[in-house]
């Protein structure tokens, strides 16, 4: 290892393994046996024995196959893989190494060589495309620093990724795109204060060009969506932090990313991930209506939309629906990161989301929503740190994405059924008519309505037939 | 006991304790000892024994006087009673019986004959004031039901209303105002689907004869504020519910309430009080920030302002002087429920602020604020089921006057020392320049930026010294 | 209303709802349309229109019939009623009013009068025997204060417990018998401070005459378990309490109840009900592993089971499995409070239990268990406060019944299959040895094993495969 | 940088920051400046210009003194040192980087050189002397793999143990000690699934021998404790866990200790410490009277205490005097790792304890306990990520020092005047008489009881007077 590199490793959620020669072979290093070509480019495929997975229904027992994802499947006049979408996470798939608080890296992917080079990039991107390929998939997310290394200076950091984007873009080939880029302004020591709201200068600077450059590269992949994730845009105590300065300058940051978007002609939607804390005690886009409320106060709204992860949103107190239909009825409902966090813990555990309730309730909003392009459902969920074979990245992704799938087919069967929105629609039977009218054109004053109150006596309340809700609603489970 | 009037109880929090004469003697029954005169008027005092709370200092080692709390005393240019504009809340400490959902009430005041008649509530009148002059504060709040009971017909309701309004105008004499008053729309069970966005039309419309008649009484009796707590404004479950019909509802109803109050000449604020969720499973007013999102959407800023209750913020998620923070940057700082919760439990325990450390924060942003008139410390808080006694109603005030006074005298003196504003004021001073006015004028763009990135290099970054402001903090506690 | 009787509502979770003559009639006065005889005893159905419940299986869309549920179905050589053992439990379905701290009751059955007397006590009993046999369930659970009102005296109230108990005995018939009795400690205030750990010597020993009444009772309806849950044995805060002396106190209790239970010779297994906290900022049994502690500490494991409540386990931060589980490997598991809370919420809202998921974990216990005979699952769970209808208590317990079924159907599948067992098996595996045997029995001592440490060098690490185990379950539900 | 060597880096909490010469010196490399010798060691001191931590009294306005804490000051008749014990972490304190799950180190001390050589080891060892010597502090704490790097086999690595463990006892000097030692069995990947309840032999086996070195290492150094903490002897989903098989491994590897302990005659204490959760979702140590379940269960009361860390007690749902307080009723309060969790936060947070309030509650408990001897309290608490300053690890620690030493004074204050106890005592009077004796004794039966009840009637119950026990609590602080 070259000692005059900087090794800091910048992959999210991670800091890799690092292992010498002596306990772990460089990938393509002499010994290890076939896997890389004299020049020390890895041949052949790095998922051998992983076929591409394909749909064989709910019976099938075979753990490398689709239950209920059948991409090309016609479900309320679109394929299934319209309404669904799915992208893969570059950054828990490729950079995720197990590592956590407690605990050093677990994952030794056969294809890692322990360092953090150009090379080891591209090897890295390779996989990525063998592994969305065999997946079915046709999009991709990523954070800059995720794909390719940092350099002594933004040139040559700029440039490692220029070399790296290079050869993602031929991998895509005409199918595959990004979902959306991001720049990742919350991992590298600089950014401990934040990246536009940080106490510093030269970190607004710096983020400033670190996110234009991510811009350039997403649009030049052809990225569908951009994403803001201020992990770090937020604080630590009150005590020591000026919160209007600092969201102040979140806005002009924004401003100044969409008047850049504009100029480079990215058509992409900008979109803004909420998350209410970890790593800060309290990040600035708490949830969604946090996060609204920002956009509207700086008068952002048209500009953005945004990305609901479901485990963000259960660490800010609501269900994942909850904050899916807060965007959704805001206008705002752009992506969502289709993961889970377990009900009793309370940190960001990323999970592959498995419940197949929560599923459904997601999909119908995202049927109510009219699906979700140019967004889709982008799997930031990882691997469980104690899962350690290569199949298990293709395992969790299938289920993952079965478990969506089935969540849209009984979405689109309560839909066609109707008594659910029928149960809901009957409860507000009694405003459909002049009174209602009036009451929702603003026309209904206090005066008018007193006086109806006084003619009508005590009101009428029905039941609101949770029960009966929740009977309907699992039957199609 | 009537067997002709309805019973039911429609004090916030409570269902009182009904007891019979062979349990329990009317207030005013012949055994009653000398509490009451042959006409069934109640005699004396009903705090006999209770002096007039007075200032003794920080060594007094009596509990039935102020330590902290010096009214007349000037801090800042402002006498302490001016800073703090206490209120005393009606409903816990004149309506609170103890009981819980596992327990039936525990209080059982002498005054208090166990019917909920406008005698009753004349007397129970009486007797808020007598503790008002005890305690030597001006300022009260009640929801309309609390001082009222209820009659067969909106009509008989609001002529209630009026007797006891009537009486309460008198017991005010000069000094004695509302600091809010409210109009209680949750408990009835008719409300069970919220008030404004029930799903019933019936309900809205009786909701708006409710509040009618609150920002009147609220008017006449010369209060400062009217708040609006959404209680059920929210839902149990979106399986059944459509939450942007009942968001448009909402904002349809408070509309109107302006246009009243314009009719009606009321120059006070309107307020809208924040919570997460207890009773319902999600309730519209979130916090702060989705209260300001929901009035940015319906243009409703210029006419509200925030009550943060901080047992209301602690169960969101946050700290208490993050939501009142939250509300002042926003320009919304209208009024702070002064309370508390357990750390460690989920529900809204509304306890008195004992934390000193709390108390000096809240009133580091009141001094930021430049205070909250018309705005005040109202205490939402109630004493424990099992504190029994006439005195613990007065020792709980007592701490928690004392609690805020004492952050009060905290917070000035952390001001005049400057040493914590001047450690946050250097974290920032990296901007006091030329490029950091650019960027805070929205002149600023990311090529212009990244230039400067390239050319400054890498960013320094200083410590955030949190340990180093703790200390300073603590050492003013 | 007659002015001498005490009107103290002692239902369990609520304050009944009192209404007068005007405003809702008695159930048995004139105007009450055909339902009560001349002298007031109510004739006829109290759930007329609903039918026996049948089974009909998954297809059917009939909201009155048992998709999952089919009582006499063998499933592992047991019936499913026989595994179920499901009990209605009489204070959420019979008394529960809606109440809750913000809201008045709710629920007016037709059969209420809005008295608390004996015969009002036993026209409930009937009705509550008449939904058992329509549900076709075998079992019913209740508090002593549930089904009969308090009287003026212990005798009086003992005596009232007697009339409507032996109404009990005779409606029970042959096939019906409580599940188990409790004594309920918690409502009246004279509990305000715990029932056996109250600072008050007079409370202890009036709860003592209350259970030694409560058993008495329960034996005689033929009980199969008897339980006790301390919803007051804990604390609001530890600066007035003495925390050993408290639990010194519960432990003489329930020695003492041990020794009262031999006596009149009651076989029925007597249970604790662990919950952490509420109405209590903590309660002595909190969790199972702590109830299991403070057994082991006083000597009490022979003597006691645990009846372990899936909402209680959530709020002490546990899945329920996890508690169930807990439970049964200290051998403890002798019932189930089967119900549900939500994730986001910090209070017990004892929903019925209708994620799938959940009951097939909680069934895969029970099996594992050998069943849970003499205990069952018990429906603690109650309607939504704003479920109204009379229908909705039959759809609730159908749901929560078909939920349960479908689990328990679930996990017979899972361990037919075999699959996830032995993928939990297969990880282990690496003990199946004569190192592991000498381990297991406490043989190998750290030189033994420090020697094979060096000899084996780094050890072998697996994937624990969490991602295919959730698959596999998954494909289960 | 060697590439033969392992760099993995197992200081707990962090990966250590590695950066090359390019970026960051090596610590003693040519152009350092005057740190290092020709030789490469360190010359001088590592924390120029800090003095020795004085007492100043609370108006000091000096960062680097002491306002509360006078070692030498007798209080109770012991010295506050006596009291106190207080003792560094070794970890968070010099291998503390600042590495978060979202982030890379932030800290880079000036004597760090980027490597994990023993020499490096060598030269923290120093600094964390000068360091101690500095705060006037008699102890430290330490996990194996802190203080000394992991070999490539476990006789490297024990011999890298020895040769810095051996500098470690001349740089105790004659005053100082250990606290306590431990094993790191979770950093390491071979820990992933736990350690003695790993589901692989030789990881059980592995463990025992790091844990019989790390005791004789204790032994050795003077240790007065050994802990034993738990973070992965838990599981992440019960799906895939013989929980029961777990837990039984886990007793019997705690019986080889107690068995070693005593073979090597170590007369140190063992202790268990408590968490929750976090790194496994759930881990067998929960809390303290699970932890004491577990050592009733297998029999292991007498041979282990309790080490309560308060983080730990908040995030199972417990205040940190509760769990304390449950140690020490159950006669195991062995230690105290006095740090602080963010009440609104679900992770570990380790800060230093800067709440008064608390710190007076842990005191009292202390003095309950007649002092901790021969456990103290340990700064488990580490630096803010933010915190980047060599100053900032004294302030920390001298703010943390001054919490519980300003909690020792107010504890004192508040039993000399005893107005507070005198509160809790007269609550339980009423059983200062025969029967209560007759109860304590356990010869109060239910007839008995029953006979009293019926004699006695209606129980007077008196208030809790929490509100003044809060008073009184406050004004001693």
């Amino acid at each position: 290892m070259d000692g005059k590199k900087i090794l800091l490793l910048l992959c999210i959620n991670v800091i890799s393994f690092l292992v010498s020669a002596s306990s772990r072979s460089h990938a393509c290093a002499a010994e290890s046996g076939g896997k890389c070509s004299d020049s020390g480019e890895w041949k052949g495929e790095f998922f051998p024995g992983i076929p591409k997975i394909k749909y064989e229904g709910p019976h099938s027992q075979n753990p490398l196959a689709y239950r209920w994802y059948n991409a090309e499947e016609v479900i309320f006049g679109r394929k299934m893989k319209d309404w669904l979408r799915f992208s893969v996470a570059f950054w828990h798939t490729f950079c995720g190494t197990g590592a956590d608080p407690f605990g050093a890296p677990t994952k030794y992917w056969p294809w890692e060589d322990g360092t953090n080079s150009v090379a080891m990039a591209k090897r890295r991107m390779r996989a990525n495309f063998e592994f969305i390929n065999k997946l079915g998939i046709d999009r991709w997310c990523f954070h800059d620093r995720d794909i390719a290394p940092e350099g002594k200076t933004i040139q040559e950091t700029n440039s490692n990724l220029d070399e790296v984007v290079k050869l993602a873009k031929e991998l895509q080939g005409d199918n595959i795109r990004p979902l959306w880029g991001t720049a990742q302004l919350f991992m590298h020591p600089r950014y401990m204060h934040g990246g536009c709201t940080s106490s510093e200068l030269g970190v607004y600077v710096y983020a400033a060009a670190q996110v234009k450059k991510a811009m350039e590269v997403t649009h030049y992949l052809g990225g569908e969506n951009y994403v803001f994730w201020g992990g770090r845009e937020g604080y630590q105590t009150l005590l020591n932090t000026d919160m209007e300065f600092e969201l102040d300058h979140m806005a002009r940051f924004l401003e100044a990313a969409v008047a850049y978007k504009k100029k480079i002609g990215f058509k992409g939607t900008l979109l803004i991930e909420p998350k209410p804390q970890e790593p800060t005690k309290h990040q600035y886009d708490w949830d969604a209506a946090t996060t609204t409320n920002f956009l509207r106060r700086y008068g952002l709204v048209g500009e953005f939309k945004l990305n609901i992860e479901c485990n963000h949103a259960t660490l800010s107190g609501h269900s994942c629906h909850h904050d899916v239909e807060t965007a959704r009825i805001n206008g705002l409902l752009g992506n969502i990161d289709a993961n889970s966090g377990d009900p009793q813990t309370g940190w960001d555990t990323d999970q592959f989301l498995t419940d197949i309730g929560e599923a459904t309730m997601i999909m119908l909003s995202v049927i109510k929503n009219g699906g979700l392009e140019p967004g889709g459902l982008n799997f930031d969920a990882k691997l469980r740190r104690e899962s350690t074979d290569v199949e298990d990245m293709f395992i969790a992704h299938i289920v993952g994405m079965d478990t969506l799938a089935r969540g849209l087919r009984n979405a689109a069967k309560l839909i066609e059924d109707g008594s659910l929105s029928e149960l809901t629609h009957q409860r507000y039977a009694s405003f459909d008519n002049e009174l209602g009218a009036l009451i929702e054109a603003g026309k209904a004053n206090f005066e008018m309505l007193e006086k109806k109150a006084i003619e009508w006596g005590e009101p009428k309340v029905a039941s609101a037939k949770q029960e009966l809700a929740e009977m309907i609603f699992q039957s199609f489970l």
